[in-house]
């Protein structure tokens, strides 16, 4: 199946909109005709939506699953072109993230995954292109770079870190952590600015927008430090945790378990192509309007509506003033991920940084195709932003930046996240303050109305781990709240 | 509620068997006296039956509970004095361990760990008391020492162990591990004996043998790496996510609550104090047959028996050749754990290793108790076995030993794992050439009948985590073949 979302474009067809996933629904709409009252409203089919729709409908309650797109998945979907996978969004996984790993164990997924980066041949260097001019090096090289930048970045506290956060399920675990909630990555970097070597800098920099797909000024340094604990305090645990592990299969073969296991029960009933306009807690219910105007009700309704889109949303009673300047306000990344498929075979072992002076600023090698050419993906921040399907030319001459005369690109597959009606962004990054003054309040429930999302996860914030996190919870509640009380049985 | 299990000393009362346990259920006994034929019966309410009979009822499926004991939680439950938590058996857990986390999140416990250390003030020194002589440093000299120890000791493939297992969720992921599992710990030892420093070693072999609860040449030294592996491979991964974080209520508060998730589903039976003798696959339906001879029919059964106890079960097939073998070696893990009540309120900060000879050889402060006094914990293993209960003087000289004159003894606690009969042993440690000829063939269903054990998990194996990992596996396909099919629904 095609779905209307993501870009391809090659020489020979020039640029196509929508791209193929199995993470497109066939048929894309089941619903009872008889059912009219539900349990529990889904809002949204990504990895929140799909595990509280698989949990909720596993333990027996009627669930429907609403969806604006034509496909599961949220911000993490992969296309499959020629049986090879393209990641559109969040690609990455770790057994050290709890809820991804619990999920990837459960349906026996644990072989299906494979390493981003090989190393055993080919060019093997990584290049920094940095305003001062260009350098290559080794990829330990490169290592010992970033871990030289970053400790000097994280040691806010003489101890990298850790006494800031010290359980990274939980940023304000040590109250002290809010005082740091002021700082933007520059103002951190401007601390250290003076201890830094320019290749240092850049390299660092890089890194941190890597991350945010924001700037530097934008972005939190509370919310990086966050990560850094999550990653287990360690540059490897970053790239191991953020960018190394991916399945073969794609993410829409992970997301289609969640919504195949629930699928089964014979509880689950969902419409895709029916964005939501207004949701309404009327006390003995909630109602949900869709854009068309069709409404649908149920005892309680789980919104799994993105931070960056919440307020296109008309709640009634509205939201509290603090969740609704939360989202005015919004998270800060507006990454811009394009795949190539490029002739150069040797490239399969390159990576490479050029910022700030180029579009896309950091690309690895990724994988190769089944034309045996090299994947190699790239990624763009706020720093220079632009939209990749604007002007195809432009797009192809800022990734051949990222390696003069060695990128002959055959392909570009990409999603451009900052157009997407429906996610305003990619994965959430904080600016500062945000956390500090808005998580526990984006938190809480509203009323009959459950909102969850990655977005304001505690642990893996931002991440699919920390969607199923939410979806876990939300689908929790509801269950506890609408459970049945058990019938008495006699003892033996 | 007081369990049959464990022993408590103290100078006013003596020695008594059983301890308070949250744990214990009352009453012990719900059947429904019209139900005759489940879903599935589970034996065993370790982690791994709780998990599988929560998951199953969950979902919907008629479930038998039948255990033995008159408590939840297996080789892992807490007795509770005076307000204090004393762990008898497995303690420690980490957000690293992705099962248990997801069980911490969902239930929303996490900020109910605390740190089992804390050298913030006190005595604040490690003790090694090796045969060559007693040395006090300081807990950072204490890591260097173990840091440097154990890195030439993984140290086999110049990775730290990284390319013999570079999935540490799939021992087997490079085949080149089978190749490791003949060896011993005492075999690499000798290969790098002569690098070590006498203090070096003394340490190494204590923190090996306190992994293992065994001896140097019982245990296999490919899983000491998998348990590295596990622990990000490093040192303080070791420390962190093996004996740092447990629960302030105990383990029996957090095992309560699956138990309490399943009971509410009103799906769930189950029987206390029924120990198993038999169990028949009758192709149509397996029966299980209790020590007094009562019989209970399902169509499906998981057994979650440990490995050292899988023989004493009369299985009809028999189970397999190889199966039964591995049953027939077990497991190497005698270890004893022995929690004592001190009145030196700066031993909180004070951890040592006595070996090898003493009966208890490795101890840390644990806490400190409603009466002010410091609670330290200390472990015995199979190089110097004991049993604490047959005599008690034995058992407060061997742990004053651990630091002369420090140890003003009021109470202690423990539970002999290596008498218990539905155990014979604490958490699984593989002999050397178990895993790779058995760990396969533990994993395979039996006809109607799935074991199900943390002894045979694929990632954190021996911990609560694998055990959760195979309670939820077994469940999930327990439920996929049960499930009735979804019922045909017209689309709108």
């Amino acid at each position: 199946m095609t779905s209307r979302d993501g870009w391809s474009w090659t020489k020979s067809g020039g640029l196509k909109q929508g791209v193929p996933s199995i993470g497109v629904i066939q048929p894309a709409t089941i619903i009872s005709s008889t059912e009219v009252f539900y349990d529990v409203i889904i809002v949204g089919a990504g990895y929140t939506g799909l595990t509280a729709a698989r949990d909720a409908s596993v333990s027996g309650l009627k669930v429907l699953l609403l969806e604006a797109r034509d496909r599961i998945g949220g911000r993490s979907w992969s296309s499959n072109i020629n049986g090879y996978s393209f990641e559109m969004g969040g690609t990455w996984v770790s057994w050290e993230q709890p809820h991804v790993w619990r999920e990837i164990s459960r349906y026996q997924m644990r072989n299906d995954l494979e390493n981003s980066f090989d190393f055993s041949r080919g060019v093997n260097h990584f290049q920094l292109n940095a305003a001062h001019g260009t350098t290559f090096m080794s990829h330990e090289e490169e290592d010992a770079l970033l871990v030289s930048g970053l400790h000097k970045f994280v040691n806010v506290d003489g101890a990298m870190g850790r006494k800031i956060i010290p359980f990274p399920h939980d940023t304000f675990h040590n109250p002290e952590a809010r005082q740091h909630d002021n700082l933007s990555a520059q103002d951190r970097l401007n601390q250290i600015a003076a201890t830094l070597s320019p290749n240092e800098r850049a390299a660092l920099e890089g890194f941190m927008v890597l991350c945010s797909g924001s700037t530097m000024s934008k972005m939190s340094f509370l919310e990086f430090l966050h990560w850094w604990a999550l990653c287990g305090y360690n540059y490897q645990g970053c790239i191991e945790r953020l960018i190394t592990y991916k399945f073969k299969g794609g993410q829409s073969s992970f997301a289609i378990r969640f919504f195949q296991e629930a699928l089964a029960t014979g509880n689950l009933s969902y419409a895709f192509n029916t964005p939501i306009q207004a949701i309404q807690d009327k006390k003995n219910m909630v109602e949900a309007t869709s854009k068309s105007g069709r409404k649908f009700q149920a005892a309680r309704l789980i919104s799994t509506i993105p931070l960056n889109v919440l307020n296109t949303i008309a709640f009634d009673p509205p939201l509290d003033p603090v969740r609704k300047a939360a989202a005015d306000i919004g998270h800060v990344n507006q990454c811009i991920k394009v795949h190539a498929e490029v002739t150069d075979k040797d490239m399969r072992s390159w990576t490479g940084v050029t910022y700030p002076r180029n579009q896309l600023f950091y690309a690895i090698g990724d994988g190769t195709t089944p034309a045996g050419n090299t994947h190699i993906v790239a990624f763009g921040g706020d720093h220079f932003h632009f939209h990749p399907e604007e002007n195809v030319d432009t797009t192809l001459q800022t990734f051949q930046n990222l390696a003069p005369g060695k990128l002959n690109i055959q392909r570009l597959v990409f999603h451009n996240w900052s157009k997407d009606e429906f996610a305003k962004g990619a994965w959430f990054f904080s600016p500062p303050n945000l956390l500090s003054t808005s998580l526990d309040a984006l938190r809480e429930r509203h009323g009959n109305i459950l909102l969850a999302s990655s977005d304001w996860a505690v642990g893996w914030r931002s991440f699919i781990d920390g969607a199923i996190e939410e979806g876990t919870r939300a689908a929790l509640t509801v269950k506890n709240e609408l459970a049945k009380s058990a019938p008495q049985r006699a003892n033996l």
